[in-house]
């Protein structure tokens, strides 16, 4: 299969690392859904990052529904109960956090005149709600391994750092820094580096 | 359960539609992420639509992530394979388009003077090829059952077509126009209707 994005692109990072954790081989294009829509929109006329090219052509987007694709094929999703429930809870404050972070990205990509301050506010208190929250919640139960959650819970805390310093300082978030700073450590990570890189790393 | 959000958003009607779907028994609150904000702020802080709190408390966000924690409560998913993929590339072109017409509303919804032309030109074309390929995908393989897939194709459709008419033009789109009509006959779409109601209804 074929993944396809850019690596700056928490959504694209945690596709590419999920699919190594479940030892499922692919390649990646390293293609901007910007200044690349040359290319990827005979691929994805839709334009949305990360696509991912299955083996029968058939063309996937939504990084959450290809992760759940991905396990179908690798391997069924373990997790239930009240396991099911928490990993649920991490990993909608990890996406809600990094929808938040997004939007703020593309606000500031505007014309300044064209930005609305309203609209910053509230997504920048959304933000911080969810970087708090997430905080929360692996104070009660600390991640240990590399589930879709956690995992990508990593993925937005990297992403986040480098785009919007100062969103979610490292200070008050110590659990999300030292969980990250612990799966960027991970070959799956390190193989997928957080830029506009391709994957793998040569 | 509770479900918290109103049912004129597209992701808290798929979550009202699914839940009943699983044979899952919720009570809903109608709360606005903006004009109910005192009374969502408590409850889930990132003011989220839908927000699913369960039996103990944990408070759930992303309706793909409710939709298959909640599948995890009721009854293991059983797609493979094929089917699986062609509901994942469903599901995400429906997805896709929703997301894509909730922006245009926000993007709406700013000071004129605020708004950005390149941007809605380029949302507004996004969501038209995910349309337009989501009638491609209905015609290689026409939806039978009220899977998540199907079932979200047609509440996005609702939604569209009640927005922004114009958009994605019925003429244009027969099986998402007589797949939506087939739907919404159900009772499970009778009970949460688009709109700003509260399920169920009276």
């Amino acid at each position: 299969m074929e993944l396809i994005g850019m690596l700056d692109s928490p959504y694209v990072r945690r596709v590419a690392i999920g699919l190594q954790l479940l030892g499922l081989p692919f390649t990646h294009r390293s293609i901007s859904v910007f200044r690349g829509v040359d290319q990827l929109a005979p691929i994805n006329p839709v334009l949305k990052a990360p696509t991912l090219v299955a083996d029968d052509g058939t063309v996937l987007m939504d990084s959450t529904l290809i992760l759940a694709w991905a396990h179908t094929v690798a391997a069924p999703r373990t997790l239930a109960g009240s396991d099911a429930l928490h990993a649920a809870r991490v990993l909608g404050l990890a996406l809600a956090g990094c929808e938040k972070a997004v939007q703020l990205v593309y606000e500031r990509a505007r014309p300044e005149e064209k930005r609305h301050a309203p609209w910053v506010e509230r997504v920048t208190a959304q933000a911080r709600q969810a970087f708090a929250l997430l905080e929360q919640a692996f104070e009660q139960r600390p991640p240990t391994a590399l589930d879709d959650a956690a995992m990508t819970a990593a993925v937005v805390w990297t992403f986040t750092q480098d785009l919007l310093p100062g969103l979610a300082p490292p200070e008050a978030h110590p659990r999300q820094r030292n969980w990250a700073a612990q799966a960027e450590a991970h070959p799956a990570f390190r193989a997928a580096p957080h830029g506009d890189g391709v994957y793998p790393v040569a």
